[in-house]
């Protein structure tokens, strides 16, 4: 590839991480808006613009921003600005984002920008972290083992496939609910119960949710009882009616934006991956 | 559903396992083309005309034909014409066959024809006994244990994922070629080391070919060497330069059709879980 | 069985799941020492004697003791003599304890005691919350996922077998350090690599020490370097020259005690299935 | 080791894989037994004094015989009589043999023979080409798949854990028998349901019998019905009433010897691993 340095601006852990592993590689990485950590550990810039000038291409993390006008820098002591890091930017510079920005939204929406958030080999490696960070998350909440539990999963996308293989290999009953007649099918060849979502019945010990749909709504919390515990991971709403979760007190707990979280590196690393595979595939 | 019997015209073990299991759920179903099968376990009809008219939707072999003019019925004394089955049929009357047929090859082609062989929970649920069959081979065709083994799989579509979660499940140590990035992650999260098929080296004791397309040839053998026994499931001509394999003196096994081949009665139940499919969605 | 009345003396959270699990069964139980817990949920009995003299047998608390005078009652606002339980007791109503009391030393050592923690059952049972209790620990202390990291498992007794297994199938690749020829070849079947703790060398993500004699020594240490998180299941002093470790900054935790702190209705339900064992076996 | 040259007398496909695996690692070995095998890949001695002398060890194979005078020796064109080996051979020189030999029986029980057949990893290794060959029994007598299938199996020894482990990863659900309490918690570590045998109901499609005494008899054969196919993997008489079996026509297949015959080469590498242990402990 070209680019022989990365400007990363803003992000949290995940991007210092990121910032390890493009090193390690051999290039040079600049970081901006990490100055508020100063256990030493890491080298923050002072200055954006000399930044921005000094890098071949730029990484912006993931969320872009929380207030759509500055860059989400959790470990910056001053706000940076979208405005101003588009104005520094030259047009043809390559800028590595997260998801894609409404076009007249961002002052970036001109730039020549690259989404490693939106690709699906990303998509896929966060299920890993984000499956670890539910099992995880189970154990805590719970005094039960999750190995000889009964638990559900709702749902065999990208992450209901990996969480429930990571279930049944710490020994746990699981059943799946699908409503595709294929992902039936592979839920079966992967020696676990399928059932559609307005058929299951019975105790779960655990249930992992990630539909993001209303698919637990308060019949269907009756029918499940106080003793199972819901882990809820689609993104908000969610897919628990969580006013009925309340008053029934079935226990339920959000998950969300687990990868940063629990495994902070690894995601660092999955960025990095998409980042490297969309310079291979622009030939940047 | 509204209907109420079937007609089952040729095919193989898989259609009588077929009818066992449709009659079980309380249809009635006649059978044509079965006669030459003398152990008195199966009740053939003599009437083609008799059985298409009493049945309220008929089921055709997968494959339809062997020459293009009889359909394939290898338990049948008498050649059975598709222009026969197709002059008998009523327009209206629901054919389940397997596969799409040309328009204006096939006499049945105006007919009111449904297709199981083409459905995505069919083709997933049949990589089940492939899989096994594949496995199958390979423990008859070697003399040491899978368990221990290192095991190359090509490709990581329907079969390679079940597949290749079988060997893990056996003990065999997985390698899963792979192009796509998101393939690579997945493999990854399945426990396995993924790697692109030009840069496979080392030994394997066994590789399976899922991939229809050459990626096996003269100079990949040549690397390969003959210690390796390769079992090729791609269709034919499959993924591997036979001429070159023979050669090489590289054992290779074409391994085709296998579900029918080791688990007819579970090849029977997934055809008929895809035209009950069929049915409800068509509200047949 | 004869026995139809518990008595409860002492313990933690697991004491009180027992106690739930046992009234489930249709027994009466009785508690003393959790008059500390106020949520009004545990009803915890004022007086020792009528406790003792209402139930037909008693369950005391693994430890028995953390001072060698007083039973172990973290929930008990004061202190409960073991002199005054064994004052109380008859000598021939059955009490279970933990591990082997030292003759001599405990008041009871005459009484009709039973020990569930020194059972097979037991310990192998265990062994399943002490694995799981030290992948939830690799998961917190740590910044990437166990999918995809490389494990070593020292020792493959019960708590290196379940461990391990469950390693598996989170998708690390895990190594197993044994010494005797049988594990070696049960480890192979198992699908991982085994290596004599002598011979391990490379980088590990993960070390879990099952072995409770020190076998990472100063000289392993420095060949394992501090990229690698030692977690220590194995009993103090462990296996880990805990000084070489700190002075080398290699990351090292002990884990003990796992399954009362991070299962105790599962350890509970296994006190209570050694428990009625006991009392099957003795006909009591 | 001292041992430079090895003497193979007798015995199956196992020992030429296992004289190929010794020469792999350098050292000089004689083949005697093998002239009936005439494809030309093996050479085979035609003097016994001279392979005897000039060979440092001899290994014998298992079994040491069939007729209790003869070497089992099924590739040699003329009988081999152990007279003449214990005859021909040195008091001094080691001699490896398979299973314990009943001094004041055997002419060689004066001689200095090690057992590579009663060794714990020997036997633990054993499981595995065991548990391989009744998966692939299984597979050619059925006309269904394992995967999906409800499979018992009976006994949780060596056999029984491998079996049911690699069962459960070939998406099969798993029921194990076993009597002891501390094997009923490791299989439901394992993640597998446990019953005690004389509690077993329910259909089930395969069921692999590990135990070496009656405990399938005709009433359980009763309960479980003709639709169920049962390998027997125990030593002969097995555990299944074989006549009762036939009456009731439950399909019943006794696997026996299974290393030798699915996978000679691993079952030859066993073998020598054996040796190769009884020399590093022995100082041979």
């Amino acid at each position: 590839m070209n680019i022989g340095s990365f400007g990363i601006i803003g992000g949290d852990k995940r991007q210092l991480y990121l910032a390890d592993s493009i090193r390690n590689d051999g290039h040079i990485v600049r970081l901006f808006g990490f100055d508020s950590l100063d256990d030493g550990s890491v080298d923050s810039e002072n200055n954006l613009s000399d930044v921005i000038s000094m890098s071949d291409a730029l990484i912006l993390p993931l969320p872009l921003s929380r207030n759509g006008k500055d860059i989400f820098a959790p470990f910056s002591s001053e706000p940076i600005s979208i405005d101003d890091i588009a104005m520094l930017t030259d047009m043809n510079k390559p800028v590595f984002c997260g998801l894609k920005i409404n076009s007249g939204i961002s002052p970036l929406s001109a730039h020549n920008c690259f989404f490693y958030g939106t690709r699906e080999e990303f998509a896929a490696a966060n299920a890993i972290p984000t499956a670890e960070g539910a099992i995880a998350c189970a154990m805590e909440n719970s005094d039960i083992t999750l190995c000889g539990s009964d638990c559900l999963v709702t749902g065999y996308g990208r992450i209901g496939r990996v969480l429930s293989m990571f279930l049944r290999g710490l020994g746990a009953t699981v059943t799946v609910s699908a409503r595709k007649y294929r992902d039936i099918e592979l839920i079966r060849a992967a020696g676990m119960a399928s059932e559609r979502i307005e058929n299951i019945s019975g105790h779960f010990d655990f249930i992992f949710n990630t539909v993001p749909s209303l698919i637990l709504d308060r019949k269907r919390l009756e029918a499940i009882g106080k003793d199972s515990l819901i882990i809820d991971l689609a993104s908000l709403p969610g897919g628990v009616d969580d006013s009925a979760a309340n008053e029934l007190s079935v226990p339920l707990i959000h998950a969300l934006s687990l990868p940063g979280k629990v495994a902070p590196k690894t995601a660092g690393k999955i960025i990095k991956n998409a980042v490297y595979n969309i310079i291979g595939e622009e030939s940047l």
